[in-house]
């Protein structure tokens, strides 16, 4: 029997009620590119005014004005690094001043790139635990009393990656791993006061910084039939994810993971192990040097 | 600081676009009460006919009636043992008669009671064991093909039980535990095809028999405090799920769990802990004979 | 850098004190071979007596002799279908006359083949569920009295093949998911009693009916060199970890999980994934046939 | 039926072999007091030398002449402080030039204390998880050579309290889960080098600072009484694991966790519960200020 044609994309305006988010804000770290302005953006056509966050001005301000302009919602953009708390403390403080509260927030902020740990110093490892993990730590302390104002909640957007050991993502495994035990204890200890916390996974979405990367050396059409459910995810597979849990049909959901990745971590990881054979890929990382970070 | 109100029950017809199952029909065993019935009332409530079965005839065509009446759907129900594949494949075959196909199809056959192992038959384990995991396996048979054909999926309605040992529930701990597990397989065997397969779990869930089983020594009121959110589950926290894994937002998804619990796995069980105190529970079952089955 | 030569095969005569298990007696379904019967070796090889239960009365009775030969202490061979209760509690009863007691129980029976859900009857599941779950139900029955008195320990031999959804093993994972749960409740419910239960999970395991089969149309030499420490798992790897459980060394550990697989669950399942190419195998199952269990 | 008494407490030189890791070399941690220490002393009874690292020179040259005149063995201390990799790098080459090299490492360093994330600060948080967590990675880079020469192995001392959510724990919980994700990759990168890594969960352990400090309130006798198996965990349930692990029985395992904690994460957490009343603890975290760190 020949396989199945793939599912279609999700678009959030034919799957939820209009206004669903209205009078409703937003606050998103790392929300001025990729999954998460695509989660702000999608939340805004549901009616969420947002305050976006990046550690670029120029950039934020661009990313803020063109989802504006979109969705006919406001939204700012303010420059902070999420590993300085002061400057986080600060965004919250204009964001609050310009719309009034915030009722949700998604840490977003991430960084990653492919290294093995022989090729990793202690200081590219520290970079991304102070940017994934320290800051959805810094983000969650300039942003709870708010959330305890509105009985808001929490998204942190984490990865699949540690679910099982996948070479070249020590640093990346460790933070999000991090990321995903912190979430459940802010359920449990914010839980009382009306808010939530919860961890969406997101398998390879097409589109973003890392797959861009994964996929460069290949032909990009094969790849795509190797998914399981016959093409990779989109952003909107994710941002959907989001509106869910956000909205009152997630009103009793609190401190677990959300995996949208298309059974991905269930097979064989096609396209990882065409481009990295193991073991040859660890015994000798020089054979797919193009792959890994220039400087580590 | 005092803690916050009980958040607001969802309302699927408020958070979904109407008419998002138009067009869909949805097979459900198990459908004709509890958690399940109300699943397949939301999806009606978005415009799907339904197909419902259980083994009394009598009560599943009652529930049917109640169902179209209530959403002016087509609902037709049918009594089935899940247990018997013939039974199963002639329900799936008098629906496809009536309504043409099956879109979705949600495994909700479940039988439970609390007792101890010491007092638990291998004849009332097994029992539990046919109706959850062979009555799904047996529905995943009969429905595999329609599914195929209409690129469609299924839910499982599983538990967070057996997410660590609970006393009195060997029985129904294997079986959903061995459900968690064969979705993963469907989902993996079936992706190719086009159809999805995932769990949804709840919690405690008000109104059903398992939670007016344990609240039946205590004070209701003192109970719903103690829940971390503020209030348990109600039905529609959960049939809202399934409205998104069904819907297009969750084309994406298969192969996974979806925990509605009000964050209750990462906190002590305080209603079972106060009606079931450790280790004088299992010492002497006797002390709490009221509330285990009384034949097993 | 070239790869490191594999690691060492244990024996667990030169890892424990000699009479280890002195004056105590195990008692093991499936015990007659395969994995079963080499721990119950190890353990006889460290003073233990043995009685081990198996369906065919003429194989179980030569294994217990040659346990005997082997070891230098009692093995009693006993025939009994672990699907049957009466059969599984004379068997105690003989064995507890004979060697006076039970203080370690191994739930080894267990059946197994690849098969896809499309071609896996409702029987055939229900047989493999049968034998390894309700057969492990079956066998805590007719020993817990047996082990509280003695403040023994079970065993039970699971797999890891359902930490993820892996295709033609719907059977297996949902049995073996199931043991795994049930184990748990075991652990909650007797410890009190003084009676421990854990699971052990081996990997792929030269030597054993599963390994032949898989191997069987490769090149066994090549896919040893894909193990990731260098070779695939020995009988004595498991029967380990069965003494050390058994031993006062695992005396405070309950209810818990010991997987011992080199590794494999991490990295992509080379010699499966050369054996049953992904989608393809699912898409087509008649283009691995010769793998495929003939009558299902 | 009465409880049983509590299980033996193991001895590891009645476990395993005299001599066992006789010309072998440890590094450890954190390996001047505590469970490391206890993992450290054990090895050495069964014939390993050792270099135990801690911050505090004075100390820890104290427990490395206590170690050696308990045991026979060589040990060395050192200072070092684990979140500098100069230091560690320093400690290393001392340690491998006074005693040749390195066979076993010990990640152990760690440190905690009870804090609700309202009165955490961010430094707090990011001192524990540049203790646990790039402590870990610091120790594995300035170690891994050794390693793969010896083919050696790593343990990590993790903890069992991310399982779940578990309030006061946000800071140890994020970093020790980080710690399980690492040890994962190790496994999968250096498993070719024939370099293994395993995680030890240790639950509720005897005489270790968490333990006094949660047990200062109450009558511990009572609370002993309530431990699942009848006794709280002592040190050497945790060393006889890590001297399992080290062993040629370890020598197939990799890439997993080891839980010794007397099933307790199964149970609803007695002592927990009744030090910290859900949700008052979290509501107001000044009922319980005695237990929680003064100035965080």
């Amino acid at each position: 029997m020949s396989r199945a044609p793939p599912p279609p994309v999700p678009d959030p305006t034919k799957i939820f009620q209009p206004g669903l988010f209205k009078g409703k804000v937003v606050f998103a770290t790392g929300g001025g590119s990729g999954i998460v302005m695509e989660m702000v953006k999608a939340m805004m056509q549901l009616g969420a005014d947002a305050i976006i966050v990046s550690r670029s001005k120029e950039k934020i301000e661009t990313s803020a004005a063109e989802l504006s302009r979109e969705t006919g919602q406001k939204c700012i953009g303010l420059s902070a690094d999420v590993r300085s708390p002061p400057q986080l403390k600060e965004a919250v403080e204009k964001g609050v001043k310009a719309l009034g509260k915030i009722n949700f927030v998604i840490c977003g902020a991430a960084g990653n790139f492919l290294a093995p740990i022989s090729g990793l110093s202690e200081n590219a490892f520290k970079t991304v635990l102070d940017i994934d993990t320290l800051g959805t730590y810094n983000t969650v302390k300039a942003t709870m009393e708010e959330l305890k104002a509105t009985h808001g909640a929490y998204i942190h957007v984490s990865a699949t990656l540690h679910y099982r050991g996948l070479i070249y993502q020590a640093h990346a495994s460790a933070a999000k791993a991090a990321v995903d035990a912190l979430s459940q204890v802010i359920a449990v200890e914010l839980g009382p006061f009306g808010v939530r916390s919860n961890i969406v996974a997101p398998g390879a979405i097409l589109g973003t910084v890392g797959m861009n990367k994964l996929s460069q050396k290949k032909d990009g059409e094969d790849q795509m039939g190797e998914a399981m459910l016959g093409r990779w995810g989109q952003k909107s597979d994710i941002s959907c994810m989001a509106c869910y849990l956000f909205s009152d049909a997630g009103a009793w959901i609190t401190g677990h993971k959300f995996v949208v990745d298309g059974g991905e971590v269930h097979t064989p990881p096609q396209m990882a192990s065409a481009s990295f054979p193991y073991p040859q890929a660890v015994l000798d990382p020089a054979s797919v040097a193009d792959l890994i970070k220039a400087r580590l």
